[in-house]
């Protein structure tokens, strides 16, 4: 097993690129992955891992995916390349896996969370993680501004984007998509809209909400069987979008029970 | 108008000290808010400025509160000290207030948040500023392991530490009171607990919630009227503290409209 002592080592300097670069990840079709239980979320989703940076005196002995290269890493090499530094000694580099409207899980009843061009990395992970919790059927993502496979993605998702359906597609395609299956498009927007909870989620549904700073774009508002808001009461008038997403979500999940 | 043009400078000195130690807020009873919009809030809330440090190339003309010494600083010395970096050339000493029940808003059907022991600033800012979205009466944090004006708590409660009443004290001494004054205690656990839609919240209510690595204490579950659970429907079993106090605050905003 070959041992990699510098940082200097040109296998890590393709993890770092793919770490930093998105252009790397699409070029490459590679991803990276840190932690075990990331890791663990990552195969049982099936992913296939093409190889692994393990540093054995983080990680103790871990039983490895069968058909994937491994590296044994210096303690000092892992720490550069780690994010959590020296927790959990396993970092892997993950093939890219497309999704789509045909690769979705079947569900008679389907609980959509659309999100169009989220700008932050962090924000969609929150929301992800969110998604898990409430059971949603798949996260949809409208002209993102941001890779699936961003690392601060992954990391805040604490796994939940191998756990939850998620794709990207334009959201004229979203649209038609959801009018055709008779999903009812519920837009979060502060003009000319019910509260939530004034709002029927029993159905087929699917809550859009768009960018924190510009809100979402006419062709959303436009396509939108109701438009729904989350009433502010306070002085500050702002919720985080991923709050905002865990509001709606578990207002479907309360009427749904 | 005395002109900083070096960050060595002791003034400058002092001001990173309140930013980085509790210690030092403690002692010289003041704390750091950066930004023209978080001191308008903290201002409105009636809060005493000691000291503004105003970088005139990026506030531009500003009204500045009066009684306070104003000292102008350079561009370098400002991006120093700056967290947000280049953005709006305002940083202000500020001096603490303290806040006790006593000096809580009255009010007929009060909703309190209390956290016990939280442990992040930055999800502590995180509710807070969801408390101020859903006109939470007050937010209690029991037994802190941070003080309240941490910068970090400050930056991600965009200002709502300053229009949230927020105390501290001991859970001791909130039990007795929420006992005292009537106040339904709900306390946010998975064990022998239901779904928090099935519990009223329409009377006076405090949602009470522990920390995500071990949750709330035994003196805590034994005050409670009622337990209650966010059903986790998903594989990661975990929701972020802040998403988990937002989506009970305004399950109470539900019911109370």
């Amino acid at each position: 097993m070959e041992q990699i002592e510098s940082a200097r080592n040109p296998k890590i300097k393709l993890l770092e690129e793919l770490q930093q670069k998105s252009s790397e990840r699409r070029r490459r079709g590679l991803f990276v992955v840190e932690g075990r239980r990331e890791l663990e979320h990552c195969i049982a989703a099936g992913y296939e891992i093409d190889t692994i940076f393990q540093c054995p005196e983080l990680s103790g002995d871990i039983s490895l995916p069968p058909g994937c290269r491994v590296f044994y890493v210096s303690l000092e090499v892992y720490g550069r390349v780690a994010y959590r530094g020296t927790t959990e000694g396993v970092i892997a580099e993950v093939r890219i896996k497309s999704h789509s409207f045909d690769t979705l899980p079947k569900c008679n009843n389907p609980l959509y969370v659309i999100l169009e061009s989220v700008e932050k990395p962090g924000n969609l992970g929150a929301v992800l993680r969110s998604a898990d919790a409430a059971g949603v059927t798949a996260v949809i993502v409208c002209d993102p501004l941001t890779d699936l496979y961003n690392p601060n993605l992954i990391r805040s998702s604490i796994g939940a984007i191998f756990t939850v359906p998620t794709i990207t597609c334009s959201s004229e395609e979203c649209i038609s998509y959801m009018k055709s299956h008779g999903v009812s498009i519920l837009t979060a927007q502060l003009q000319d809209s019910l509260p939530y909870y004034d709002t029927d989620m029993k159905q087929a549904t699917a809550i859009v909400m768009g960018t924190e700073s510009t809100g979402l774009t006419d062709q959303w508002r436009k396509a939108a069987d109701a438009h729904i808001r989350i009433p502010m009461l306070g002085h500050l008038d702002s919720l985080n979008v991923s709050v905002s997403a865990a509001i709606l979500m578990f207002e479907a999940v309360r009427q749904r029970q």
